[in-house]
């Protein structure tokens, strides 16, 4: 056998399940067909946080006045402002690529399809640089991600020019003046508060009530009024029903509310959700369960064909990074024959508007839906000190506990650095926290995380600054 | 009696005790010689906070290219920077001025003094209005808080020209050209930031031999280059031997390094500790006992004298209002005869700079004085693909461990949003958690949060992305 272990796909969930796999010992390739760091970091997340903080920086320099400080004049360089964004996902594609030479994980580029064999399956890759290469191996992880869905019945097929996915999103030639957003999950939404950022009129359609729909429905609401306040624009409940090219751009024909109505834009950018990749690996032949465009997996990710697993993107969603890797690294201890935690740990979702979205867990409504009496908190960012102090008082943070047993079952924030708080609780709900403990924990002042324990004192009568 | 319980002092420690004894049916009043919300609100945390980030906004037009972005010219209104620090603080001093009415809580303004008295010393209050007023109550609380250390024998009197406590430093009619502070701790250190953001050329004296000694070494190490990259001076194991006028400011004189030279700036800001208000309330008289400037506590907040407590600055350090608030929330659940944890939660501490800093439990040197052996985890943010996107790469995050338990016992962190952050690991720290726990638990991709996760990870040999 050449490795104990092949890896197909080098995003987030691949790379660090490799660089995992070499600590535990294991001599381990990765296969990647475009480049080290996958989507996430060459056509996701990472870019995109790039832009977002330019177009962030950009916005504020409207507001300085509210700082006691003045500007003659903005101005962007939308070309510079792409290129950050490149070197900045070229700078973590190259740190990959050290990370995997470091851990001596060996990188074949090329695309994998694969074999009947045992004990897995053989991994036959087409070699970019021509040829083919067959590699056998101990086990085999599926981590070959997910692309953007379309819609090519009603003309939601991205030609790069007047319709783009998030992928020419990121690599536009210039700023569009006029923009529709097709979904608005959190890759639609990022766009949008981007482009809105830098002056574009952005209008974002989404088929579901309410835009965010995963979020809790307070946060979705808050979100839209705090979008609504930066000129961005709503139409939910809408049905997409032609997309069509005109001279200048696009024409969105739409209902809403029972209304037709035709939105006429510059550019529109398609995010109604992600397919996994289970295409031409030759799945079918080996009897791999794929269920609505995922692979089916257990509870340590197996495929049920011996010596293959899957994790990531390709394995269902939620579709973010840090749950690929999450299952990458659960599946290679228990390949390893450690006995790792089970799968169950709470994963938190962000989106990088502004303001900032954070959750995790329930939201109220699931747990209701799930039977169970809910204690409810919220804390709202006006009334919190540093969030006045920092003039970022738009927000709130919402917890919600099992009234049974006091466990910490959701939180949901919206507002300033959300983001980088969320943690917080994350960690509480993997510890089984009750609010017992999120009450004796002492959280500094003056800080926007004083939220988090207010909120969590208003579940149980305690909020002080209300 | 005429109350339950009397709080005197309205900083963040006494109010919010007001506001949880209001909550467990106590009849209470609290006493307030100058503004509700003490000095924290008034004169603190908060109005330094509004000041920082009009600093930190002003500094980043500085290096808008960074981000694609420019402008044509950059200034500030000083007195409008001043004039919304201001603002901020009143906004929240009348916020308390709410809270209190809602909950019932009678605010006496006024000076108190204490006599005995049984069950609770009687609380005679100089009333601000004229006369006076004697409240009896079942319990009292001594919520007084500290001012600024002074040294009148080296000249280190303030005398709102050219000598600055806090005080003066938060409501200067021009923003000094050339400063000199002395003392690096948090206060000393936000100030010196705030003032070179803004242009100031700034030295700041340090007596022990490195700044923000209270950190962990590696933290005060990297927060030294980080400020002097921003142009910040220092002059460390400096011993100030004489402050004295001159024409256009100040001269200070000093020893570093065995080496004496004297600095000359505009102004000087004195910012070497902290006093505990014990004075003139009739402590003596009562047999309270003090030491070096503080109450003496139990472990619920008690003096030993019957029916009188204290709590916050006044009962020592550390000095922040978030201990002083935890303080008095045990202290009022025990009065009311619940069962409140104890009060050894860990404290955390920010200090507001460019970078920021950030910590909670023990350094990796106070660990070590205490014979355990332990296993010190780092993560820097520069490999950080979120602060990387955001360009905040300076910094790190550095874990403490027990080498025994696997508990985690210290966390250290500087740069970018780590005052959001460490609430993760002041909640890890409350609920005893073990590396296993921090590693199980899944923090979200991208976020600068992520270098906790890897610093966690890197204690135990499993670090990911360096």
């Amino acid at each position: 056998m050449d490795f104990d272990l092949v890896i197909i796909g080098a995003g987030p969930g691949g790379y660090v399940t490799a660089i995992r796999a070499s600590q535990l010992g294991l001599k381990t390739a990765i296969v990647e067909r475009e480049a080290l760091g996958g989507i996430c970091l060459n056509w996701g997340c990472i870019p995109t946080k790039a832009l977002l903080k330019s177009g962030e920086v950009y916005e504020q320099l409207g507001h300085l006045a509210d700082y006691g400080l003045s500007v003659e004049g903005r101005s962007f360089d939308f070309a510079k402002v792409v290129d950050r964004s490149r070197k900045v996902a070229k700078q973590l594609s190259s740190g990959v690529a050290f990370l995997m030479k470091k851990h001596k994980i060996e990188v074949v580029e090329g695309t994998a399809t694969l074999e009947k064999a045992s004990p897995a399956p053989k991994v036959v890759v087409a070699l970019k640089a021509g040829g083919s290469r067959t590699i056998t191996a101990g086990n085999v992880i599926l981590a070959t991600g997910a692309r953007a869905r379309t819609i090519p019945a009603i003309g939601l097929e991205p030609d790069g020019e007047r319709v783009w996915t998030y992928r020419e999103a990121l690599v536009p030639k210039a700023c569009p003046k006029s923009l529709v957003v097709i979904g608005s999950g959190a890759i639609g939404i990022e766009f949008a508060s981007f482009y809105r950022a830098l002056g574009a009129d952005v209008t974002v359609i989404e088929a579901l009530d309410r835009i965010l729909p995963v979020e809790d429905e307070e946060v979705s609401a808050a979100a839209r009024k705090a979008f609504e306040r930066r000129g961005l624009k709503f139409r939910v409940a809408a049905k997409v029903s032609k997309l069509s090219k005109t001279k200048t751009g696009v024409a969105v024909a739409l209902e809403a509310d029972g209304k037709a109505e035709t939105l006429e834009a510059e550019v529109a950018i398609v995010a109604v959700g992600i397919a996994g990749n289970v295409e031409n690996l030759g799945l079918e032949a080996l009897g791999v369960k794929v269920d609505r465009g995922h692979v089916v997996i257990d509870e340590h990710c197996a495929t049920g064909v011996a010596g293959l697993y899957a994790i990531g993107d390709v394995a269902g969603p939620p579709w973010l990074a840090h749950k690929a890797s999450h299952e990458g690294v659960h599946c290679v201890e228990h390949i390893a024959g450690l006995k790792p935690n089970g799968l169950n740990a709470p994963i938190p979702g962000c989106t990088y508007a502004q303001p900032q979205i954070a959750s995790v867990g329930l939201t109220e409504a699931a747990a209701k839906a799930k039977g169970l009496t809910v204690k409810v908190g919220r804390f709202p960012f006006r009334v919190n000190g540093k969030a006045i102090a920092a003039g970022e008082t738009e927000g709130f943070v919402k917890t919600v506990f099992d009234g049974a047993t006091g466990a910490l079952i959701g939180a949901h924030m919206i507002g300033g650095e959300v983001t980088e708080m969320i943690q917080g609780f994350a960690l509480a709900m993997t510890m089984e926290a009750t609010e017992a403990e999120l009450i004796a924990t002492v959280f500094p002042h003056p800080t926007m995380s004083e939220a988090m324990h207010e909120a969590s004192l208003d579940a149980f009568g305690q909020v002080l600054h209300i």
